[in-house]
């Protein structure tokens, strides 16, 4: 049964779109189609991973076929080795059999790699078709705001896409019962973050609800990603094609990234290695002179929310090190990195001494 | 030595860019590129193709370098198969060895293959980068404008792709010296339809002007180029998306698709197929009631232009008609056609019976 929905407006001019919150509505998205007036008579593509497939895809097809909806559903692999081109390449020739015409709908339902793959094939089919997400994870909060769609090449990640926004996304909170802790830990991370960046009570809420969260009660978790969505679509609003201000998002990115590169396979997952990495920034705060509270308070409430604040002692410094400067933030000694000012407030700073970097490193390193 | 250059303006709003038409362009790309201030620290890939690279890239090359850009180039094989999904992979993976960055620009030098390629290469590269046309055949005024980029699947053409504009298009007419005479006429043939579809007047002067048009005459060609990019540019002002207006330049393509597709390879290039197609779209206007003039006229232009007016006798008319079938634009027994109702004038028709398709098609063919 359906609980409180909430509805929340990225504000994006004629791309603008809503984000729709709540318990049981799965169930109802082939009447939202036809509230939408999408064409009856163009098929949908659902787009979907293989944990997930099990789990929700039947419901989705029953709804989109009470409505009176042809649907195709394409089962991809779960993992981040999904968002490739040869996987485009598959889903082009599975959309193309099922019809799919210009006035079609492809639906990503699943975390945010069904997400980037599945939008960059709605970018890309016909040069464009409608998009609408149905996230499955609490990271992929982040991926439904702000048009991001991607595939990987084997040299970088996230480097074929483009910026193409959904008609909506309909995020049913009881999707996530079923996903694996882990998972809502990192997920959290990311929720945090858009509160350190942009909004100290928020921050604040997540400390003093850490339990509600982590056990899923559907009241606090909506509003979590109510709250985690609207920092990033105010953000986005602003800047859509990230000119400038929408770099701060990247906040515990610059270390996070290059722990993610340096580490062994499953030893982190994004959202720990973000929290380690916003933790470094919060010590470089202090380096710049700002207060020694917020890395307090940054490492309490990752430690609360049972995320990693240290980096595993497999890892070296060096590694790390030379991962960041692979990823071209460094420019003669300096590097670009969002520094909180306060817990809700950064900047974005391009004279972060390297050496500051490498020590703060060194000073994460478990053990130190 | 630079002639004469017109410069054209494709009216898209924000997306707005000048075509530029002339002899002698080549040598001067870097200082447009300075003009433009496209950052000197972010460098240029340039793509072409085999037969182009040994023609003209080391003009482009040697400009860049004399403006201070760093260029990579990348050649790729000639051809239509060369529109693929893995080539799309090797550019990117070139780009990012090339160390393109999120200011670089890709610039495509080439025929409506490198256009298109190169094209979905600036669209996708870190969700966008500029893009810069120098086209070097005469179809490629088609693809000039319109911001249609795209590769094709193994299951349809141009079928993954996107709408995206150029920063800037430098039409050097010293480049069409090179091309084959077949390619010349072939590319006519989409200048004429500009004209067949929108401006009598200008059918006219080309029919009047076929010998210096077909012998390369710089200022006639000038101008052919120019009048056949200004009708595609004020039909894709009115509707960059292909909603509605922009579905009349498919004049002569519903019947030259299905002719491209069945004919064996090399016997006919899609001007000669919308040649064709054009002449039968002429005579559907006769069965429609408009004047059988539209159908003499069109016809004797293209055979002055030495283009094919008859469907090859190895080609039957049920293999053409299963292609259009295939391509979608049946729907119970009538399709959609553009439909000439006068030389300079065309409308969309969804009400053509299947039986007059069948029967133009099969009075098409060579000895009927
Ligand atoms: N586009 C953007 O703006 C943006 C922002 C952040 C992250 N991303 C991308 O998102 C991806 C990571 O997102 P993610 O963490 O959601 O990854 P994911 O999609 O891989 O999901 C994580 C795992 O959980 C499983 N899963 C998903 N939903 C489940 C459920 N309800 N129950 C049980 N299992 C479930 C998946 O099968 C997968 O194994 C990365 O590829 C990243 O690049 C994109
Ligand atoms: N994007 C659009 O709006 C649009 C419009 C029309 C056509 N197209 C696409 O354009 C392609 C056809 O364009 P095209 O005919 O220019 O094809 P092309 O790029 O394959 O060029 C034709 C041939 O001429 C050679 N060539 C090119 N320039 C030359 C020169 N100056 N001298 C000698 N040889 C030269 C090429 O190597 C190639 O072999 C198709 O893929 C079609 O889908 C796109
Ligand atoms: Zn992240
Ligand atoms: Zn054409």
């Amino acid at each position: 049964m359906a609980g409180e929905v909430r509805e929340l407006k990225v504000d994006l001019g004629e791309r603008s779109y809503p984000i729709y919150i709540g318990t049981g509505l799965l169930d109802g998205i082939g009447e939202r189609f036809l509230e939408r007036r999408f064409p009856v008579k163009s098929p949908i593509m659902l787009v979907t991973d293989e944990s997930v497939a099990d789990l929700y895809a039947d419901r989705l097809e029953a709804s989109f076929a009470a409505a009176g909806y042809k649907v195709t559903t394409a089962v991809v692999p779960s993992g981040e080795a999904t968002k490739s081109l040869e996987m485009l390449d598959e889903l082009i020739g599975v959309a193309l059999q099922g019809g799919l015409d210009r006035k079609s709908t492809v639906v990503a339902l699943g975390g945010g790699v069904i997400g980037d793959l599945a939008g960059f094939v709605a970018a890309t089919y016909m040069r464009g078709v409608r998009f609408v997400q149905v996230p499955t994870t609490i990271l992929a909060h982040d991926s439904s705001v702000g048009g991001k769609v991607a595939v990987n090449h084997s040299l970088a990640k996230n480097i074929i896409g483009a910026f193409y926004q959904p008609e909506f996304v309909l995020y049913d909170l009881d999707t996530l019962a079923s996903l694996p802790i882990r998972e809502v830990r990192a997920g959290l991370s990311e929720v945090i973050k858009h509160g350190l960046i942009w909004n100290a009570d928020f921050v604040k809420w997540c400390d003093d609800n850490a339990d509600r969260l982590l056990g899923l009660d559907p009241e606090a978790l909506g509003y979590a990603l109510y709250e985690g969505c609207k920092v990033k679509a105010t953000v986005v609003s602003q800047d859509e094609r990230e000119n400038d201000l929408r770099a701060i998002l990247n906040l515990g990115h610059t270390i996070g990234h290059a722990l993610e590169a340096v580490a062994g396979y499953g030893e982190l997952v994004h959202g720990e290695a973000i929290a380690i990495g916003m933790v470094g920034s919060a010590r470089l705060a202090a380096r710049f002179g700002y207060s020694p509270d917020i890395a307090e308070t940054t490492e309490a409430i990752f430690r609360k929310f049972g995320l990693p604040v240290r980096i595993p002692h497999e890892i070296n410094t060096d590694e790390v090190m030379s991962a960041m400067l692979h990823d071209k933030k460094f420019q003669e000694g300096q590097m670009v990195f969002v520094v909180p000012t306060a817990i809700g407030t950064v900047e974005i700073r391009n004279d972060v001494p390297v050496s500051w970097v490498r020590e703060i490193v060194d000073g994460l390193r478990e053990g130190k």
